[in-house]
């Protein structure tokens, strides 16, 4: 019998009714003959309820604690989905974390999974049950439990799929599937139906938001398709899978942005080796995540060095950035904080000539300045004004339609 | 260094300000030099409100489900009390009923504490941990969580207190402890320093729901002295133990009283081996819980048998004893809903002739009409009707309240 399963994330089941909703639909996967598992998250923005109660008690939570009582969320939410299926004649059991063997690291708030010992899971499965898995939870080798951080019940999903051979890991979401570009900014984009793990994995990092790169790094990895779709309404969805044809490689699949980049410069850099060390060493020290790093040719012995980071960091970087600016002997910082990006994201677009310079003119036509690039394998990135990042998003979308479409 | 078990009930946590209080009270016991095993209820009504979640989804939740979905109710509590010690300084860490070693039957809803294995707990306490525990909640042989039903949290506290051979479990609820009379109905009620544990059974079960009877019947068992207070006064609070002195022996300690009773009577039974399993077996089996049986003396091979049942049982109880009764051949059944029982209770009464003269009598005097009467040991109890039970409370607390003053 094939095995499959399926994940709800917190609006499909933000109630009685969209819980029962939710039933219905694993009923019907049930009825096809299939095995069923499905990691839950928790109810709506009961996990939001939860935090701000940890916060009216203490003002510092311990993450050991807050994990405990962040769990209760995806336990209440799986109990009520096995009760519903039960008052619909079907057999299912709730399975916490723990029992479903999702043993993890002791790093609380984001520990990772060490291994899925799934011997509960396949006996309730061989018992004829359903089994509802609490999702974004596990436990450690002492019995603590944990919970997995962003992504968790996404993880856990496809974490349980591999350790279960299951044919299919799918995700159930408030969105219909991946889209060639936001469908709010571009009227026209259209939902793909197919999409690589290393293309996604681009887009979820520059702002398309589906599902959580932790799990398609995790699918890729155990080689699971992962299939994404709403679980409101019967779209198809869109499979995120290794196995991509051949044909839809090297085009452009979808256009990205993210409007959150801040950027600063350190000017009039002496070039020497050290330099850049000195620099992002203690940006890391202070927990600042850079994102994009560039820089200029050295003239004569002086370059610029540019980096971004999201908007909320820009004040912590700017006050650790200056002084060590000041002690190497450069100019100076600036920064700029009305930054954004737009991207566009295919398997091999690097490697062709010509996207680049395609999508640089299509910039430039509009009047839209580009002040950094970066660029990987699948994926070319221009950082530009924030108040021009929809508008390149629609002109891209437009300039590569025509062979991104599958 | 001392030990001593705490259990803070669900109105004692209700709200952040309530938990950041018991917090307090926690931490005064630590100062003082103990070690502290701390059992939580679930926060005010929030079980109520999990409940409700679990019938909008189904109409007949499961026993295993519903116990899991439950079980959530003071893990947020637990961990929401560590937060607030850890906030106030104190090292704490908070237990589910699992982590804690609470094994249980796998009674779902009700199940029985088989035993405590407390390794991880004298563990923290060792690390120097306040130990907060779930209270309600264990776990079967095969890891799956149940809860205790009734009572279940102070049973909890109880368990744990014997398990760790601690000097005392000190159960904190909203009344201030034990009183001679419901201090509603007699405004000159007293609270009691000490009872003993059978005079509290008798008492539990007889309308003074101070603290449950399983976890007194446990703390007589294992000799654990059980100290019953307020979490929001400083009142001293009732001990409630096996070796109450001497002195205070043979008294009336207190008059307590039930509003709950419904009476059936079957009239005219042919009196014959067999009549009694003939009409009780079948109630049983019925699920209903027969309280006081009498059987009047027969006369000329004729009897009437009365028994009492809650009276939302009295409908079902007496459509099981209608067709028992006319197949056995007795006349008719009877039913009485509009009744009340009122008792004095205390150790050795019964023995020392008197005190059921002396209650006839104050009640006799007042014009109060006795249907029935039982006893036990060290109880004599009423049953009379119910719009007399207040008055009778009264006048039987004005008649021996001299005697029981300690």
């Amino acid at each position: 019998m094939p095995l499959i399963v399926q994940k709800y994330g917190g609006s499909s089941v933000a109630n009685a009714e969209r819980i029962k909703n939710v039933a219905r639909r694993i009923a019907q996967a049930k009825d096809k003959g299939n095995q069923v598992v499905v990691v839950v998250s928790a109810m709506g923005d009961s996990t939001d309820e939860l935090i701000k109660l940890a916060y009216q008690v203490s003002q510092h939570p311990s993450d050991r604690e807050l994990d405990v009582l962040l769990s209760t969320g995806e336990m209440v939410s799986s109990t009520l989905l096995a009760m519903a299926l039960h008052g619909m004649g079907y057999n299912a059991i709730s399975l916490s974390g723990a029992q479903a063997g999702i043993q993890t690291d002791t790093a609380y708030s984001q520990a990772r999974i060490r291994q899925v010992e799934s011997k509960r899971v396949v006996k309730e499965l061989e018992k004829g049950n359903i089994v509802i898995v609490a999702g974004f939870q596990g436990i450690t080798e002492a019995m603590d439990i944990t919970t997995l951080g962003r992504g968790g019940s996404d993880t856990t999903a496809v974490a349980l799929a591999a350790s279960l051979g299951a044919e299919v890991c799918q995700i159930y979401t408030d969105v219909d599937g991946v889209y060639s570009a936001d469908p709010r900014l571009v009227p026209e984009a259209y939902q793909l139906t197919e999409i690589g793990c290393e293309e996604m994995l681009e887009m979820a990092s520059y702002g398309a938001k589906v599902v959580h790169p932790r799990a398609v790094e995790l699918g890729e990895l155990f080689n699971i398709p992962i299939l994404v779709a709403s679980s409101f309404t019967d779209s198809p969805g869109t499979l995120i899978h290794g196995g991509v044809s051949m044909e839809v490689r090297n085009k452009v699949r979808s256009i990205a942005y993210n409007l959150d980049v801040a950027k600063v410069t350190v000017v009039g850099v002496p070039d020497r080796p050290g330099i850049a060390a000195a620099i992002f060493q203690p940006l890391a020290a202070a927990g600042i995540s850079v994102d994009t790093i560039v820089q200029n040719a050295s003239i004569n012995n002086i370059t610029d060095l540019t980096f971004t980071v999201t908007k909320d960091q820009l004040n912590r970087a700017m006050q650790v950035a200056e002084p060590i600016a000041r002690s190497i002997g450069a100019r100076e910082c600036t920064s700029d904080s009305r930054l954004g990006e737009v991207s566009i994201i295919g398997t091999g677009i690097k490697s062709t000539p010509g996207y680049a310079a395609r999508m640089f003119g299509a910039l430039s036509e509009q009047g839209i300045n580009i002040q950094l690039i970066t660029t990987s394998d699948i994926r070319i990135t221009c950082i530009i004004n924030e108040a021009q990042v929809k508008d390149a998003v629609r002109i891209l979308h437009r300039v590569f339609e025509p062979e991104a479409k599958k």
